[in-house]
């Protein structure tokens, strides 16, 4: 509905003396009760998605070999703790800057809180306490950090990857991000995202393959001419991150409404909680009978990247459409899994849990797919979107991982790689009884 | 409280304009608040619903064999999404069809949400909004297919049961699930199950029981007489599944209040949250001491299983008893597993998982227990409602799992059984890295 | 806020009829509106701490061998269990005595929740419903029966355990929890600790580093003088459970601020969320980069401790401090962490996953931190109140030990423990498919 997200923030409290409160009187709910209501929607929302960060752990953890699984724990909730600290520090205030120039806001302004015990006449009423905003688009951003962290499993060095995580959750995601939900040219330019098919899945995809790029494939990915599959080493893992992550989704996309505290707003969450669901549904279902007719054998990893690529491809709209537009965007957020992975492949791009194909192509997907449902968006504005963040996110990124690169190296030797990087970076196995066969 | 669930949602929205919503001014939470806390509420106890779909999956990871985990994984992940599609396309209508003839209504009459930001005088105030309740009603199908997952695991082939999910999810479970909760002739009659110990549960387990019969024991289960005791791959697994499905139940039972919106609705959910957890609690315990008697050893798979019996008991009737009372009803859900699991296996019926007694055997013992506890209830026609579900889920799900067998085969073949259907049928591993001992 | 939890229950009642509700009309939002959002908060809230068993669970089995996963998974579930039942029949009224003598109250008095579809003016407006007030509780003392089991992993018997956990969660924690949260004489005496560093935590760590002195080391842990490492079979599970851990804490200390229907509480919850995410994170990232500095590899296992130290230390007063003073007392947590695990080893203490650092030490830190935010706190009173709960929870466990210990034996054989509790106590391994390495 909104078409910034939280900008009240940083506009709002100055508009609010206008505000009628009665002065001897404690406010009633008709005043009262749309702010306690959003408020209370971030907070769930937020929990929700704080637990994707538990999701993407346990998906890449399960999608890597045992080798390198602690390695693969110690990224997730790292960059997640990262990405707290980074997003309080500079992002929040940069992301969110009130009135700038459009492009770029102010840096190093740390998150400040409501005061204790608020009083009403001093909260922005119209819209949610300022902790649970913060708290809400804080766990957007690490869940950019995490689809870097998959697509560059098994290689990359721990704390190059660190320095990143930094780099993109205090200044790169936020920078962007301001561009549309901070009110900037983007968005004064019409572009439509609802929940961040592009803000937030294609930025994590774009910064991911620029890192594949730089980074190159495992040892042995690409030998011969052949495609030496790796499987990852517990499919269970892999299955329980992705229901996890379809249910941060409904946090993800609900909680992107913004507004909880009108019969209208409450419906719209809820409705967009039932296309979420129908567009993971949709993409799983598209992979497993996809998979089933081109190879003859389903894929569960196929179907649990379906159900993901679903999910991104509805972020964009998950309002607008109606049942049946979720199921067919879902379902091409699933067709283009099952195409584009093995594309990466022969681009010789290793990509280990498929995080570009999922965040990156079906998010673009999911941007475009926003003009068939919402009358506000234009495809060529849409198109101008996609490109501006693509090449920002990508060429900020190539530049990053470069000098990383340059200065201290950010691929484990060839030994350490082929030992795991558990044993190499950490010294620590993540199964240690369980032999390797 | 509510006889039915969302009946409103077919009949409530011509009776609105009665409502006396001033024109000229916005309604005020005295009017919306209700709606909104309730459609909340389905939202919420959705989305912890919908989690117990990963609940079953790991439960049903943990206990079978690790050569067959992929495949218990696929299984689980896809019939929740086929799941949500079929009970898009036919099942919410046809089990919610407001006015019918109390038997069957109508087939193929998909859903259809509340416009975008629906207005006040458009919204079916006196209940919740219809994006809500559809999301809520669809977690609960998928609840009743992953019920058979778990009980044919790890010699049925995949296709045939998606078909099978396919007719239970769209026609059988919506069907019948209109007789009570659609205002069908058996809620006429006065029959009572709050949450679904029969409308859900038992006919998860029917239709399980069905298919069990005509698919056959595993080979080598039993064998010379004896059951051979096939151990599950991962307990851990499998706690974390009980644990995840628990959870779930907070929303299965609580949201099954239908309203929150008032003082005494709020309370019930509550009220039903202490009971369930009470339920499920002595259920645990009860199978701990009952194993330490029986075999002197407590068996962990008994007391995962004894805490979902605990909750499948009270969730015909959550709401009336006290917490002494759902003690007790519980703890005997957690006798009735410890004695059950055992019977079946002298039937040489061979439920991987446990799931008949969990939530067949333990789903009707929890709709008897309604008659202590609800004065609207009594044993005639408490037997009746069993035996009506039991009957026509069971007789229906036979003839589907016949006519399966007979068109296209249900089973795999001995070899690939004995492979591991993750091998045969998936071709590909779980756990690659772990070698057997 | 609120100095006591929960008071309004036992005294509330009775001053409810001064409330001038409209005999005629039902009462509109403004009346019922806050009990409707606080009763929701305890129910969220609730659940979310419900699924810190199952964190505690994951982590835990995570931290063992793999030859005692088996017994850790059915210890979590049954103290779980048994917490609930106990506090049902003992604790909740002991801990909640309404007027009492500030040191104990009444034993065996069961819980009894409102009657169904309570009326408004029967409820106790000003607060919450009896069945989500008791829900909420009685998660709090299922963590720190947890806490217990997983120090003394390994080598403790099943039922001696579980006999402990009876009389802890039962007596001991509601007897010492009333002294603060039950407006006993260390509340009347200005002891300050908002969500339960000491009340909750400290406890639970006091229980177990008493069960570790009775109990002794593992076999071959302090062998000639050299701590023998005896790594964790499964650090993604671990992982898993320390989010899952963390997503709880949302509820634990978001819950505690124990109303949220007006602008300031809500408000408030969301500024818990905030900090307590920010504590975590810092607790993370600090453990992180001094095992770093420290080993000259960062320690998954430190990392996960510091993440949940971090928790701890801002249990004790969540809502006070800025983001910054979240961060700096989590960070402080970290490096106690760092620091008192190897302590613990020096000391010949054995505590299998590390609580006592995490819930004793961190706990002890938190509830001296307070008084750098929070005015009412003064750092005697707030050492008298650790001092307190330290005498009583170790002096209280030291004497339970020890009888048990006399009684019936609490350790395995050597022989059972060489050969895992698993296979001794319960005949059942939890991977019995992976071969050991």
């Amino acid at each position: 509905m909104k078409l910034t997200k939280s900008l009240v923030v940083g506009a709002g409290l100055t508009a609010l003396p206008t505000l009628a409160l009665a002065q001897d009187a404690a406010p009633g709910f008709d005043e009262i009760g749309p702010y306690i209501m959003t408020t209370l929607l971030f907070c769930m929302a937020g929990f929700l998605v704080f637990f994707m960060a538990a999701g993407f752990a346990m998906l890449e953890g399960g999608l890597v070999r045992s080798k390198n699984v602690t390695m693969q724990m110690t990224k997730n909730i790292a960059l997640y703790s990262i990405a707290a600290i980074m997003y309080w520090l500079v992002g929040f205030n940069l992301m969110y800057p009130g009135e700038f120039n459009g492009y770029i806001g102010s840096f190093f302004v740390p998150t400040v809180l409501d005061p204790v015990g608020v009083a009403a006449e001093k909260a922005a009423l119209d819209y949610a306490s300022i902790g649970s905003d913060f708290f809400f688009q804080l766990v957007f951003v690490a869940a950019t950090a995490s689809i870097v962290s998959g697509a560059l499993a098994e290689r990359i060095k721990l704390w190059p990857f660190l320095i990143f995580v930094v780099v993109l959750t205090g200044f790169m995601y936020p920078i962007s991000g301001s561009w549309k939900w901070g009110a900037g040219w983007l968005d004064a330019a019409g572009f439509q995202d609802f929940a961040g098919s592009t803000v937030v899945h294609s930025v994590g995809g774009w910064a991911a393959l620029a890192g594949a790029i730089v980074l190159g494939p495992r040892l042995g990915k690409y030998k011969d001419g052949r495609v030496n599959p790796m499987p990852g080493s517990n499919l269970a893992l892999a299955t329980l991150g992705t229901f996890i992550l379809w249910l941060g989704w409904f946090g993800f996309n609900g909680g992107s409404q913004l507004a909880m505290g009108t019969v209208g707003d409450v419906s719209d969450v809820s409705r967009i909680f039932a296309n979420t669901n129908m567009a993971a549904a949709a993409g799983a279902v598209t992979a497993l009978i996809l998979t089933q007719l081109l190879y003859k054998k389903p894929d569960l990893t196929m179907v649990l990247n379906g159900a993901l690529a679903g999910l991104v491809s509805i972020t964009a709209e998950p309002l607008a459409p109606s049942l049946f537009g979720a199921l067919w965007i879902g379902a091409i957020g699933g067709v283009i899994v099952v195409f584009t992975v093995p594309l990466l492949d022969k681009l010789k791009i290793d990509d280990v849990v498929g995080a570009i194909p999922v965040h990156l192509f079906a998010g673009i997907w999911g941007t475009i797919a926003v003009v068939f449902y919402n009358s506000d968006a234009n495809l060529g504005t849409q198109l101008m979107g996609i490109i501006a963040y693509g090449v920002f996110t990508f060429v900020a990124s190539l530049i990053v991982w470069f000098v990383l690169k340059t200065v201290m190296g950010i691929r484990v030797s060839e030994e350490d790689e082929i030992n795991g990087l558990d044993m190499s970076e950490l010294g620590m196995e993540a199964y240690p009884e369980f032999s390797k066969g």
